[in-house]
């Protein structure tokens, strides 16, 4: 088998064997398959596609390729969240202790990323005290106890996707359905979990701006899931403004603790629930969605979520008072409202340059060697939709570093805008797409005023 | 401009600028673009095309990125062919000294090259003494004086294209029309021509099989051509038999002076004439088609050109008697007759298998390092369509290792068939292309006996 008759095999049309692939694929990860072949199967790839049995081979091939993460020693079924990237997305910090207060366990392995803000572990890093560095054991008995750990991606998981994802990142190949799927999915099942919960975003702040190609994605990565015995259900979210109101690291933090003290209505919350419930759900503690939605309003309602954030917190090395003391989060030294300079309804028309705004003072990574300032970002007071006068706060930057302002300023006004006539809020899901197929939830619970 | 937005720009099927195009070769060539970020493209190319201003761009940024030859003390325009490569194609050793016995300069540059035999080099050094190593001063010296000269390769010339060449080969992306014609374009505006005939090969024993993606790279290449300023004709021939009878260096060299003496007929001649005329016109000798075939015709009966050959090769230090004594010319040891095996039609099943044959007893190189055995090859007696008894000869062997016999003589029965139901001899032009369009030279003189 020569690699270039395999790389003719795909750019004809033909679908690879699983052996074709997995001699690929292993055979790029040790470097008998050279960058330059490697580019080229990319790219074929990107014009003629993979067919569902290609990229389960293909998922499977990647997930084997290094060190894999054994979750046998916790009992229950272990179901993960994960999402493909929005601007100010702090369900992680939500849903973990929603899950693993209904007793689901949640043993989660988070990165640090590039990104408009740091990933979960730098969020986690602005609670005074915590680390995310925790052995096997430790991390094990954690979540046997409290059903809930964050740990930083240790060992060698995935090297052929961290391989083939420099690679497509500089060939033009980033942009193929099977191969961002396939990427997605392996490193969930490598990081031990059985059954997954997706949160795609579609809009001007995700990766995918288009509704259709996201849901394209969520429906091949549910079916891969399917293929490859790990249940899957994938929510197709809105990702035109930001989720939440805060994007920075601290600011995040106090955002999901805000919204764990039910003091923040909104999407964020709305989300959480939901995808908490099919987590519930796949994990086999509650039989129906609505049930599990009622569960998990409950738990909030009650404050047991937050307690079980602050036993993390305190398990973890935090100092857990900051439930109840914001103040103990990193503070910016200088903070600046920006203001409506009209009468009208606010317009995001850039969620990803609101985002570029929050990296521009110093929240997230734009190189692996980028240094984070946990403290700063900014908060979002209106969302599209929103009724304004003139003079009132639109947004309120937390800021270290005075010099970066005018262009943070420039970027945020080119951001939102402020119309005379009247516009609707933006419907927060999209789509529901189980291993049975579509589904709307939004008839079960609070969630249905958001649609469309 | 980052290589990777050049790659998404034709990834996406937008047509590149000459200074994008320019960025992207010079910096392969000099080692700042990368093997895998040009395969990505290469790969772009193939399932996105080029236009022609693109591709005429590609062209003179390869045909520049080296050495190029000056040709300029050689009075009178320099008009080259070139030929896809065939087999049996002893084209170049006929056109040669016929072309310059018309007073056309041929300055011929040739290379040596893979395939089922030598190049011209190599054939022509199955003349006793025969040298192609030439200074450019003796070159230029010995082309205005006789107006022949072949000379091998020398200088780095057009090393973007052979870094490019190495690289499609095992990346699956030698198959692109544009590609392949500015490849072969470069090379030839490198060697410093001004007009150009081109032999595109279509069958079973050419790169191209099929006839109309034959004629798409003829007219690609003569929309080139006419793009920067070198007119251009392209003869489309066939390729399902090869074109002479003897495939093999000394036997291919035999044959050319058996034509030039006048005792051969058939294809490889009314090709020579063909190409020769076009030459004529291209350089200004003549004004039509039919006076360049004429005046060839005559040079041709009345013995000049078998002189002029024996000119050159007495002035690149060969023995000139070879065009009088064949036996002077390399022999193999032994030779074995294959005879039909019953009464029928002569079939050639593939035209490619039988250069095989002939490369499988020592006359071709399969890599760079193979060294070829001049002597050796096989003269094919009956080619499609010819009617022939039980017992008659169909192919001659001529060989110097009896090992390789058994091998050899499976390929051969593989390659040709007897069938009981006539058949039509095949017709050898396809198409003509020139500057103004498609042209029918078979209404002109006898070729047309062998049109469909």
């Amino acid at each position: 088998m020569r690699v270039v008759d395999l790389i003719v095999k795909k750019r004809n049309g033909l679908a690879l064997t699983g052996e074709e692939i997995a001699a690929l694929i292993r055979g790029y990860t040790a470097g008998n398959v050279t960058d330059y072949q490697m580019a080229a199967f990319c790219m074929a790839v990107y014009f003629q596609g993979m067919d569902l049995e290609e990229t389960s081979h293909l998922t499977m091939t990647m997930a084997n390729s290094g060190d894999t993460v054994d979750l046998s020693e916790i009992p229950g079924i272990k179901v993960d969240k994960h999402s493909t990237g929005g601007v100010g997305d702090t369900v992680s910090l939500i849903l973990g202790p929603l899950v693993a207060a209904a007793g689901v366990p949640v043993a989660k392995m988070s990165g640090r990323g590039l990104g408009h803000t740091g990933g979960t572990i730098d969020k986690l890093e602005s609670i005074p005290g915590f680390t995310a560095t925790l052995g096997r054991e430790e991390f094990i008995k954690q979540v046997n106890n409290l059903h809930l750990a964050v740990v930083g991606q240790s060992g060698n998981l995935v090297p052929a996707d961290k391989k083939l994802y420099a690679l497509r990142d500089v060939t033009g190949t980033v942009d193929s359905l099977p191969l961002i799927a396939s990427s997605i999915m392996s490193k969930k099942i490598a990081a031990g979990c059985q059954a997954m919960v997706l949160d795609v975003k579609a809009g001007s702040g995700a990766f995918m701006k288009n509704v259709n190609d996201s849901i394209k994605l969520a429906e091949t990565m549910v079916s891969i899931g399917k293929k490859v015995g790990r249940e899957t259900v994938a929510v197709v979210s809105q990702m035109d403004e930001p989720l939440g109101n805060a994007i920075g690291n601290a600011l995040e933090v106090e955002e999901a603790i805000l919204t764990l003290q039910g003091h923040r209505p909104g999407p964020l919350r709305d989300l959480s629930l939901l995808l908490g419930a099919y987590m519930l759900k796949l994990g086999k503690k509650v039989n129906t969605l609505e049930e599990g939605h009622e569960l998990l309003t409950k738990l909030l309602d009650s404050g047991e979520v937050l307690q079980k954030l602050a036993q993390m917190i305190e398990a973890q090395g935090g100092n857990p008072e900051v439930i109840n003391d914001l103040s103990l989060l990193p503070q910016a030294r200088w903070k600046k409202e920006i203001t409506s300079w009209k009468d009208g309804y606010v317009k995001i028309k850039d969620a990803q340059n609101l985002g570029l705004a929050a990296m521009l003072l110093g929240a997230g990574r734009e190189t692996k060697e980028s240094t984070i300032d946990l403290a700063v970002g900014l908060k979002l007071h209106q969302k599209t939709g929103a009724q304004v006068k003139k003079g009132q706060p639109l947004v309120t930057l937390y800021y270290n570093d005075e010099d970066k302002i005018p262009g943070v300023l420039k970027i945020i006004k080119e951001s939102l805008t402020i119309t005379e006539k009247r516009i609707a809020s933006l419907p927060l899901i999209h789509e529901v797409i189980t291993c049975q197929g579509r589904e709307n939830p939004g008839k079960l619970f609070t969630l249905n005023e958001h649609f469309v």
